[in-house]
């Protein structure tokens, strides 16, 4: 098509340092620096508070390290060059996690196999709605499964999917990959074709502030406090009937899952403490029963009240209370609470206990652990 | 909500570094490097060749260097730390294009002033759709206007944006601020409500590479040339008939416009030469006519040739051929005969000359300009 367009073409297929490359026994990390005098690296698969590890330098200004092969996951990590934490330049796989960007890659395996791309796909929708419990028009990301566009009668379930604290609309999408685990679970035939919702959990936000370019004026809703219940309201008050005059959905509760992590778990719970009867199916993950003593905080509440909610969400009936937690997350304590007031109330649930603490890799596995569940 | 979304939460609110500061005279940018001994800047608004601009460090460890203010538009940056290109990690406003990551910032502005979020919105989606012509199941991205999912009646008309070399579907809604300008034109009477599908241009990719995660299998169509008519041809066999089927759309030429940039210019001017009749609006951008003695690419053509294409779509009809290019274009001579061939051959058009090259600068600025011209 011509010089210029060769030209430009040519320049994306320019020889690049191959970082990461996955091999069946090893991984090895590559970062080209002429200046830097010490470059290392900082991965997802370490412990909390591990060093980074030291690469080493090659005659061709190429800084190295190998290491043995991980447990198949999706793991993300930077390179650390004189100081300054970058991507690896090599690697366009980038996923945002808040306001973090890291560079991402797989361990293919059966655990893992799920956050792969699938063969047949859903489609992904940025969505503008109107929320007047928040006073804004709002983003959310909606899925819709592989045949909801062509299959123009049928019905479908809603999984209504909550991100945590830092985290944004887009937070499922990237690190959490919902769309390939349910891409995945449906073409598998594991999980019943279903839509996941996924809004913004931040009610002083319009939309994940990294649209917030610098030089155009800031789209915070100053007047709103995150730890109001502003949000769960809006859920239940703007985002449900949005959803269900818009999309092909099974409208009532038989009809209606949700979920969240961390802050998405509270989120996820005090829907159905202030509003019962809307979920057949409520997962939370990495949280749990407050603390009795935070009364500082507009979610602290007694035992009392709390019994009360519980017995709420009892009366109003469910199908599935599916709790997730890692045995090292700080909310397990929490967690281990909850379950013992549902079983307490005599409310049927299950505690899905893993290794682990309070990251991705446990919310991926818990998605595509309790998505098989729903809705049957 | 507890310790530990509070922890969360404070994370994210945890004090910056800003950068870049953007005020009326002056933008500053500012990068923390402990460990550094250079640290320069390069940004969009330098000319090709242009020296970095060094920044100078203070007590706190912080480089930092204060420019003039710029001509309103969206640029991008990089820092260069002891000759590791980074984005600005106090930024968290990214952009891709291809396979680079910049950080962006605004400076606000008559000329810039649809660049940035409107205070209502179209909805985009990434849809995935069956491509028989290329044999595979592809991704595009296609654009709603606001309003469009309330109105259930009402039939919209369509622009095709197609990108350049290097680019993918989701070029023009990063750099090339699609949706931002549409939402803007629109919401201000400028620009009539339509659809704006962007294909991925690249017949050898069902998506973007971005995708391609270290460790998944890659989804690159080895057989597929991507110099080829097959994309043209997939254009008009199964993009438009899938938007017809499943948008309310204005399904005939009177409905539709197309436009791309340098290779999609090139798609562009193919796609009418080979299938004249679809389009009533045709816009291509930063291409024109080809030399005469590119003999060795799967588009060289005679001039007989050429003049037997323009020839068929003036036969079929037209309502708008609005040609753009910068006059530093390296495009620009091919863009000038192009434009001596459409008055030869008696053909209405306008050839929007600007300054500058072959830039996002300029892509932006055409859509913004062509779009109100749509459809009317």
């Amino acid at each position: 098509m011509g010089s210029m367009y060769a030209q430009e073409m040519a320049n994306t297929r320019r020889a690049r340092i191959i970082s990461p490359e996955v091999t069946k026994d090893s991984i090895t990390f590559r970062f080209r620096a002429e200046y830097a005098t010490t470059v290392s690296l900082t991965g997802s698969w370490q412990n909390r508070g591990e060093s980074a590890i030291a690469m080493k330098r090659d005659n061709n200004l190429v800084w190295s390290v190998t290491i043995p092969t991980l447990q198949p996951d999706l793991y993300y990590y930077t390179f650390n060059v004189d100081g300054t934490t970058v991507c690896d330049p090599a690697n366009t796989s980038i996923d945002r996690d808040g306001t973090s960007y890291r560079s991402i890659f797989l361990v293919d395996g059966k655990h893992s196999r799920h956050y792969k791309d699938a063969s047949v796909r859903g489609n992904v929708s940025a969505v503008w709605y109107d929320s007047p419990t928040i006073g804004a028009k709002r983003k959310m990301m909606v899925y819709t499964p592989a045949g909801y566009d062509d299959n123009k009668k049928a019905k479908y379930p809603v999984l209504y999917l909550l991100h945590g604290g830092g985290g944004d609309e887009e937070a499922w999408l990237s690190l959490g990959r919902a769309a390939q685990i349910l891409d995945n679970l449906i073409a598998e035939g594991k999980a019943v074709p279903m839509l996941i919702v996924m809004p913004n959990g931040n009610s002083n936000q319009i939309q994940s502030h990294i649209n917030d370019i610098p030089g155009q004026e800031a789209s915070t809703l100053a007047q709103n406090n995150i730890q109001s219940d502003l949000y769960v309201t809006s859920l239940i008050k703007d985002i449900i009937p949005y959803i269900d005059s818009h999309y092909r959905t099974i409208a009532k509760k038989e009809g209606r899952a949700i979920s969240g992590l961390s802050m998405g778990g509270g989120h996820t719970l005090r829907t159905n403490y202030l509003f019962p009867g809307n979920f057949n199916y409520i997962c939370p993950q990495s949280t749990g029963a407050h603390p009795h003593n935070q009364k500082n905080t507009a979610y602290a509440f007694d035992e009392n009240t709390l019994s009360n909610y519980l017995e709420g969400i009892k009366k109003a009936g469910y199908k599935l209370f599916w709790l997730g937690c890692g045995d090292a997350d700080p909310w397990f304590a929490e967690a281990q609470e909850l379950d013992r007031l549902l079983t307490q109330h005599g409310m049927p649930h299950t505690f899905y206990v893993t290794g682990g603490g309070h990251e991705w890799k446990n919310w991926r596995h818990y998605l595509d652990t309790f998505a098989p569940l729903l809705f049957k």
